[in-house]
């Protein structure tokens, strides 16, 4: 355990005294069903340990548990006529990866179904040595790995229209995070030879849609990855299957899947997804090109919206933290709609462009209470609140959306969308 | 990225110069559909970019690409009459996760089939308060998430007897890495009153096999964990659905699961698991009880047993290190048999008690070559030979086997057992 690892802890249990005894006697009290002093009568048997248990359910790739068949990607609703993404249970999840079945979806034209023996990369344009990567020339190369979040830049966009009364898992469910592995698109640059007119590339996918960015070559070069692997297993088709591009911190769509083509350039391509799409509307009617970083964010994940709190007494709220400009150095939390605010614990490890679990241990008296969180990065960014956001971008605006999130605490325990 | 980790980088690099531009052109000049500055006339359209890609592929939980069938746990062959035991594929891994699909499995008697709703926790014995808790109290608790390994004190022990000639899924494969999520065992204990004369702790399964080990008080006020979740979602059945103790560092059967009951009490209860198994037989008769955590180990997983270099030239060596007893300080690998080491990268984050994930640039000349690898951990423990494992213990041991594993590389490429 690391030395910040040590201090948290003692911050959290600290805290957890502050809030006195009472705080996890609430646990308790809460539920009639707890044991005291009954010496060992209560040891009774349950039936699963009478019996020799399966040998089934474990398939030599297994599955969750058959109780938690709930816990799912969440598919539009009603079913469009081809599916176009899916979100991730934010709610459901615990510590910072997201496993590969729950990581959300964002699709152009479906997935394709690419045979890796037949798959290829072009380098090409202002390279002295155009070439055509195999996958097994691309997993030869020097590997990395990196924990790192990935976010729809269309994530929560819907709120600055309307608060909508949904859960996390809908507002927020375009972000996940994941163990990435693969090899540093720098390394195969250079065997290409990266002509000095180069300043900017474009990355093409294999899937229907031809998904095209124009990415800087100052980010190609720093920390770009050709990623083969997620979560230590080789992607999943809807990532990407066999190769993508992953770019940290950046909004998601210019990770490209499928990836098959880089050519390198002197001036952005102008494709449809940085001129129709993917671009910021202000205020004075003009829209910014060229957004990359997912900007300073955090949500509270648990409790959160359209959950039912079952008593008073003591609640861990927990949830994420993230930026594409760094490290996340601060959360901040707010239990009476962001009038005071505490320091959240971080889960260590706390990771460059990755989420960060954070947790508060919080005393609810049954009253009315807003919950907020409010992170900060290392770039000195602090996140904003809704109205900041549109006063700086414009109502307009559907990208790029890191305001604080608040929830609505009633006094029956329902919790709603606090906007 | 952390300096640390610039600093492997560079180091990498470094390394990859050191062994000449000639490295990486070995891969390319390895595979003869290389295009050499045939400017874009080899941009064709692959046949998955001319369709719609399929919708159907991506269920509400995901599941791997069909291509990556193979990329499965190992079950006994032949097939036992119920399966003890499953082994994770290493040799297909990347970075230091284990996707949940592919942990290795070991039971006592089959996986119980347990509803949340009806499962409980039993703490007593020497405890102010004995106390019953439902799944839903524990969640309450506040919570901390942590990357370790997981291994069984049986890995690779059958290798001690006698050289197998097998791939490291079969020799190595009881192994595996994730992030656990849970509530640390002191503030559940805390809850109850500990006794200041209990010393050791039994905690048993709700299994058929009831399995059940005892555990120094010390430990379990440490960094013991009641683990629900596991990389992010709840625990698998075959994890111990929906509650498990979790033991850094220490074997694999000690995190019992499926947990039902821990009493507190003065002495070990000397349960069968730490009579008639899990002890270490030694050259004198006498065997050892109580060894309970896994000391510094390393294995090359890339190449390892079973597999066939194509061809000379540049292939990243890289596989996993991990202590029971603190965090891997340094990995060395001999291309050479043992005659000479170079220091390995590490790739951060290097976690206590987690697999850490080395890599070691190689030149192949194409002659015959043993590959090792030997891991230093933060308690200065290096890791041992098979001679030096055998004279310090017996070669009627069993469990504890952290030895060195060689891989010799023929010259027709061929991997094999280098023992």
């Amino acid at each position: 355990m690391s030395k910040r690892d040590k201090l948290s802890n003692r911050r959290l249990f600290l805290k957890s005294s502050l809030v006195a005894g009472a705080s996890i006697n609430g646990v308790i009290s809460a539920n009639s069903a707890f044991a005291k002093n009954q010496g060992d009568g209560f040891l009774e048997v349950d039936p699963w340990t009478k019996t020799q248990g399966s040998t089934f359910v474990n398939p030599p790739y297994g599955l969750p548990s058959k109780y938690e068949k709930n816990v799912v990607r969440l598919l539009p609703s009603p079913a469009p006529t081809f599916l176009t993404g899916s979100r991730t249970p934010l709610q459901s999840l615990h510590g910072i990866i997201t496993p590969n079945g729950l990581v959300f979806e964002r699709h152009h034209a479906g997935v394709p179904d690419i045979n890796p023996d037949l798959h290829k990369l072009v380098i090409h344009g202002l390279v002295d040595r155009p070439m055509v990567f195999s996958m097994e020339d691309i997993v030869r190369f020097p590997s990395e790995s990196r924990i790192n979040f990935l976010e729809c830049s269309g994530n929560s966009a819907a709120e600055l229209k309307k608060a909508s009364n949904q859960t996390v898992q809908q507002i927020h469910g375009l972000l996940s995070c994941c163990e990435w592995t693969g090899v540093r698109l720098s390394t195969i640059l250079q065997e290409c030879g990266v002509q000095p007119s180069a300043k900017w590339a474009l990355a093409e996918g294999a899937d229907g849609a031809a998904m095209t960015r124009s990415i800087p070559m100052s980010k190609m070069m720093d920390d770009a990855l050709l990623v083969y692997a997620q979560n230590g297993e080789m992607l999943r088709a809807e990532q990407g299957y066999p190769l993508r591009l992953f770019l940290p911190g950046y909004e998601g769509n210019m990770s490209i899947k499928w990836l098959r083509r880089i050519k390198l350039g002197t001036e952005p391509w102008q494709t449809r997804e940085e001129t129709s799409a993917y671009t910021d509307l202000r205020a004075d009617g003009k829209a910014l090109q060229f957004t990359f970083a997912m900007e300073v964010k955090s949500v509270i994940t648990q409790p959160s919206g359209m959950m039912k709190l079952k008593s008073k007494g003591f609640y861990e709220i927990s949830g994420f933290a993230w930026s594409g400009n760094g490290k996340i150095r601060r959360v901040e939390v707010s239990t009476d709609g962001g009038k005071s605010w505490s320091e959240a614990v971080l889960q260590e490890p706390v990771i460059d462009k990755s989420l960060v679990r954070f947790r508060f241990p919080w005393m609810w008296d049954g009253a009315p209470a807003t919950l907020m969180s409010r992170a900060v990065d290392s770039s000195g960014e602090v996140q904003p609140t809704m109205d900041a956001v549109i006063k700086a971008k414009s109502a307009n605006t559907f990208y790029h959306n890191n305001a604080i999130q608040p929830w609505r605490v009633a006094a029956n325990g329902e919790v709603t969308n606090g906007r």
